[in-house]
């Protein structure tokens, strides 16, 4: 039994008082691998963006708006726990300004400037110490070599590779890789049952 | 009785193959309109961006995802309407250059470069002919002054002006205002008694 934390969902990264940058993450993966998690006798701690999925109950959910937001809650919450599974899908750009009130129209063309927001698995992976960390990779080619890029650069143990098809959808197909490159898991169908399907390779080579 | 369009929801405007522009419009006020002119005996096609609410089911849904979309649809179901609402919260800036693939992250500030969208209920109100058109305003400040500016602008009948606020809450504060300025409706409370309040308005005033 470990005390999991998984981020879940999208975050926004608002432009003014109305509009934000966002993408469709619905939660579902988030909410499949807490349901496994906790079925397999674990404790878990969701961080969440906004979304409309209803996470198990035995699950805590701590809600959050921003990638700031998601990377504090994350942060705090990753002290007291074994691993992490990063399945949020964080809005990774900012605007430089925040308007405070609505962006009026003008007519002319808006420049917006915007900066990479932290990215919460690579800052939590760079102080894991102890403990093991789980991210996804969302990408539209390459994706077992960007996966890998991925894991290493983010100090995952394993890196879950999945296509942009996956957002938003009720099934995926998914594929679990080492830091060695090795294929560990291949899981395709209904997000739940994919969910359970990671969550046995994580409790076979992370948790034991 | 009449047929009435109602359009409803935010619409998206994707930037890359994942993220996208977008506001919290939740649909709830477009589903109350839709079921109060449903139960004063109207006709009711909702054109509606992508929302988890669920539309009365004795309402047509054409399900739309970007805001060229929701002024194509809308333009082609209001020829055979008596009038539009328009409660949807349109995207209004779109990417000049929309990535086909995922931007991938470079660490270097990413520089969008956005033009406004076509105004779904200015186009309608343009060529409204014998119809009539009821617009929505949402405004940080100077709200009334404002609506009467998007009212004259969008060729509306009438325009409902309500605050930021409103936006994803359950609950609404809503002044109706004619073209003379004046104040011919004032509601407060859970949206669908609000939309209730509206659409009153708009059979004494618009249906007859």
């Amino acid at each position: 039994m470990a005390k999991i934390l998984i981020t879940s969902g999208p975050t926004r990264q608002y432009i003014d008082a109305v509009r934000y940058l966002t993408n469709a993450s619905s939660g579902r993966m988030g909410r499949g691998l807490a349901a496994a998690a906790l079925a397999a006798g674990n404790e878990v701690v969701i961080v969440s963006g906004p979304v409309e999925v209803e996470y198990p109950a035995g699950a805590r959910v701590v809600w959050v708006v921003s990638t700031e937001e998601m990377l504090a809650v994350a942060t705090a919450e990753f002290e007291a726990c074994d691993g992490l599974i990063g399945a949020a899908a964080p809005c990774d750009y900012r605007p430089v300004h925040v308007e405070p009130g609505k962006i009026a129209k003008t007519g002319e063309p808006l420049q917006l400037n915007l900066v990479e927001t932290d990215d919460v698995v690579a800052t939590l992976g760079a102080k894991k110490q102890g403990r093991w960390v789980v991210g996804f990779a969302l990408e539209t080619e390459d994706h077992r070599l960007r996966a890998l890029a991925k894991l290493e650069r983010k100090h995952c143990d394993l890196m879950v590779s999945n296509g942009v098809e996956a957002m938003n959808a009720e099934t995926n197909t998914v594929e679990v890789l080492t830091g060695a490159g090795q294929v560990v898991g291949r899981f395709t169908g209904p997000k739940d049952e994919v969910a359970q399907g990671i969550l046995g390779v994580i409790h076979d080579r992370l948790i034991g």
